[in-house]
């Protein structure tokens, strides 16, 4: 019997985490972090709750990562500092996770072990097996867990693209293998289970590249993600076609592009890449920069140029913006404001509405279904998605002729026993997300939250009242002073009137001997807020402070 | 010569609202509102800043509405409390108006005139045509004004459905006459322009819906939007063929069906519809509730069922949810949170992604054409619209052979003049947002949404300090209370070290005769800020707050 507990990833897109225990040893599948929500008001980043690991600490033998994707390897440095294990993943995986690593101070201390597709990791009691699977990213494998009560697969994120950029197929073969020896269960990526159909190869949108470079005289600006080393190496190809010089602007651009050159998953010729100050010693048509920005994030290279703050580059008459992605849901209107600025400059923007400019890494259904009819698993736990998606890629099992007891839709949390004679769920462990805000991580919880929200909605008023000691008489103000609530200039009428009614909160606590500063306070509350709501139907916070002398 | 005045719409998506000025008449097209964007905390709407209409009052003759969607009609409580004239408009628009203007307490006050398509208004200098357009609300109509200086046309918000629902076409026939007499200036929808093809016909969604039902056992809910008649009539006629009765829910598809049925726009027959109160007396093969709720707004009917927060439905194993809308840009979230929660009740859940529930209300590439076509426009001013569907819409009128000279890209503000040889802009007039904060309308600025902005990041610490006149001795403080920044109970010691980074600079400034409030005020805050941001990267706001005794 296996457990199998999932920490992330399960209704939710992001911070995947899977820890899969079998006797006394445990594994963990990806180390992921998500992007706070609308709602995570100053939230920077959200990790998984690793409670139980950090109760099981002992049996845990590593970390294996199915790829170089933030949602799959962004905790890993939080996770690392509590839990130091071995950490394992292909070349370009690793190679990401080491600029991580060092950014945190932890590359010295971490154990990272390079595997390859087919490597098979021995422990005691599981076996694991890396398989190469495609993805948006280079070096994107599979997992089997090999373990004497059977073989547990988890896909990871993949697509099946049989024109792959770098040669290096899916292991279809390896897969049939699988499924022809048994495979107990499977946990699979159900992100585009929605979709019918095929994904689109990663090497079409080289084409719809090179037939927009044909055709553009100016210089050529492409934002994309970082991590899609095969998208830029279609851009380098295309820029080398056409006699074009590659920039490169944008932190995480330059430093993936970097790895990915150092480690042979990029490949230029001899005097292809210039650095980004080089590119005036050029003409426009000799020009292409690859950048970062593809989501319109505010502080990027590309939503710096489209507001002319790029130190190096500016926005003219002529440009070609490619924006090689589609906005990823949350991002749409930053992406529209990015693509509205640059139009306004002059630059003309091809994106993913007008153009075959970007596919997506994951498997749309017909090539869910070949992944399951290789597999042939026994149980089925469709993971990285939301519920509906995790529903219906259940329901695709099933249409595949899964029998429906057999598919299970968990939870993060969840204890997910696989045998071989049933899946279900034996119990629940300590689950979550966990805040990172500035250096800290986990102080900033949902009551913290709530005052952000509410205060990002009508403000704060702070009342002061200074009494003396004994008498209780009132020695100084009451003072209002707010912030974020109305214009003050224009509302001194509005600030005079409440000081009033707080005047007359303490006259009334004072005739009735009201002398609790709780009750005190209770009450300036009250009449303060039913007084803004009459006049303002807002419902500012009220923070009433008595000081005394 | 004729000067066209955008107020809105333009470099925007709402509150559409447009002035034309001929000799000393002004006539006013549309007066929409627009919701707030992610960085407008805590504002409820966004109306036009109408300066100009206040400064020019004697000259506006009237209110011309297109149609009765909100992003047309929602400013009107809020401008006709300042500039009283009358409102021109179709049946359904000046229904719709109505009950708004109820909700106002102006009903009474304000003149309303019911209009026809291809009614014409004559003022002393312009005369103003209603032509009948298809659009996702019924009773739309493009706009004709006749100057002597020419004709300026303006389509509002159009596609062109050749089967529409209430048999209305659009009156091509008219648009045609219009052209062949010769139109001086278009003014056109840009919504869609990046889309190819044609917007499918609103008896498309009709179909797919009756073959949804005719599948359905359960109990129905259909999500869309209140003001979509077409699209209720539709679900009421589907409802019928399957022997269902129709039950409304929330609060703006209770008022829109109301006043809609009672002017003849949507039509059930004798038995169909019942209050929502009588569901649980029928089988829930027997029942259809059309509900609020298709944008996944918090507090909108759908919403509440999913959350099991509704006072009538609980949604069960069974039921099918129709959400027949696609997210507006920014809902996805939204969205996407209420499918999964409908899923996870046990409901089956149909979405624009899985079949085809729904349709535009905005004409694609073709219908365009057509109408450019049809109107032929000496001069053509996109809009409705960011700037980057007002640029490719300019760009399609030159692809159709306009001069691209005679292509005008406003912004709102633009005082465009149009004659027989020449559309330029000749100034520009004030424009902007005006924001609406509960009963506040305008007094909530840019201040105060940065502040709004700054507290939802990491939110406020207050510092207060109670100091003796005359020797300025410390006698009660520093006390520091925290909202937003941190969990306080976890973080005792952080705000102990922070009460002494406090003291140590009012000693400073003690020791330095620094007596100077602003001065001591800044000093709390420089070292505050600097000790927080080391210890935590942060930067809440400081508010020090100094009391004398």
């Amino acid at each position: 019997m296996i457990k199998i507990i999932p920490l992330g990833g399960l209704n939710e897109v992001g911070k995947n985490m899977t820890a899969f225990e079998f006797r006394d040893e445990i594994i963990v599948i990806d180390c992921g972090l998500k992007f706070p929500d609308d709602e995570m008001y100053g939230i920077d980043l959200v990790i998984p709750d690793i409670t139980y690991l950090l109760k099981n600490k002992e049996k845990i033998k590593g970390i294996f990562l199915t790829h170089g994707h933030e949602d799959h390897i962004g905790a890993l440095p939080y996770v690392l500092k509590e839990i130091n294990v071995p950490v394992y993943g292909t070349k370009l995986t690793l190679g990401i996770v080491e600029t991580k690593l060092k950014e945190h101070g932890l590359l010295s201390v971490v154990n990272l072990v390079k595997v390859r597709s087919r490597n098979i990791i021995k422990l005691d009691n599981m076996a694991v097996e890396f398989i190469r699977v495609s993805h948006s990213i280079a070096d994107a494998c599979s997992i089997a867990i090999h373990t004497p009560a059977g073989v547990i697969f988890h896909t990871g994120d993949f697509k099946i693209d049989y024109t792959p950029i770098d040669g290096g197929m899916p292991d279809l073969a390896r897969f049939a293998e699988l499924g022809k020896r048994g495979v107990l269960a499977m946990l699979a990526d159900s992100t585009n289970v929605e979709k019918p159909g095929y994904t689109m190869s990663e090497s079409s949108v080289g084409d719809t590249i090179v037939e927009i470079f044909r055709n553009t005289k100016g210089r050529i600006i492409v934002a994309t993600f970082a991590s899609n080393v095969h998208r830029i190496q279609q851009i380098i190809e295309a820029a080398e076609m056409f006699n074009r010089r590659v920039a490169v602007s944008g932190r995480s651009m330059e430093n993936i592009v970097a790895v990915a050159m150092e480690l042979g998953y990029i490949k230029a010729e001899k005097n292809t890449m210039i650095p980004i100050d080089a590119i005036n010693k050029y003409n426009d048509e000799q020009i292409v920069v690859i950048t970062t920005g593809s989501q319109g994030e505010p502080m990027s290279a590309l939503s710096r140029m489209a507001s002319s703050d790029h130190k190096k580059i500016n926005i003219k008459h002529g440009d070609k913006v490619i924006i090689s992605a589609t906005p990823i849901p949350g991002n749409e209107k930053l992406v529209s404001n990015v693509i509205n600025q640059l139009f306004k400059k002059g630059a003309d923007v091809i994106y993913s509405k007008l153009a075959n400019v970007h596919v997506s890494g994951h498997a749309c259904q017909e090539e869910l279904k070949l992944m399951h009819t290789l597999i042939k698993p026994k149980y089925f736990i469709p993971v990285h998605g939301e519920y509906r998606h995790l529903k219906q890629h259940g329901e695709l099992a099933v249409k595949l002729g899964m029998k429906p007891e057999n598919v299970f839709i968990g939870e993060i949390g969840d204890v997910i026993e696989v045998s071989r004679s049933a899946v279900k769920k034996s119990g629940t462990v300590t689950s979550g997300q966990v805040f990172v805000d500035g250096l800290g991580v986990g102080d900033v919880g949902n009551i913290v939250l709530r005052d952000r929200k509410h205060l990002s909605k009508d403000g704060i008023l702070t009342v002061v009242v200074t009494i003396e000691k004994g008498s209780g008489n009132v020695v100084a103000g009451p003072d209002i002073i707010s912030r974020g609530f109305v214009y003050v200039r224009e509302s001194e009428d509005l600030m005079d009137e409440a000081r009033e009614i707080v005047k007359e909160a303490l006259r009334y606590c004072e005739e009735e001997h009201l002398t609790e500063w709780s009750t005190i306070k209770g009450n300036i509350k009250d009449s303060l807020r039913d007084f803004l709501y009459e006049r303002t139907k807002r419902k500012p916070m009220i923070l009433p402070i008595i000081m005394e002398v």
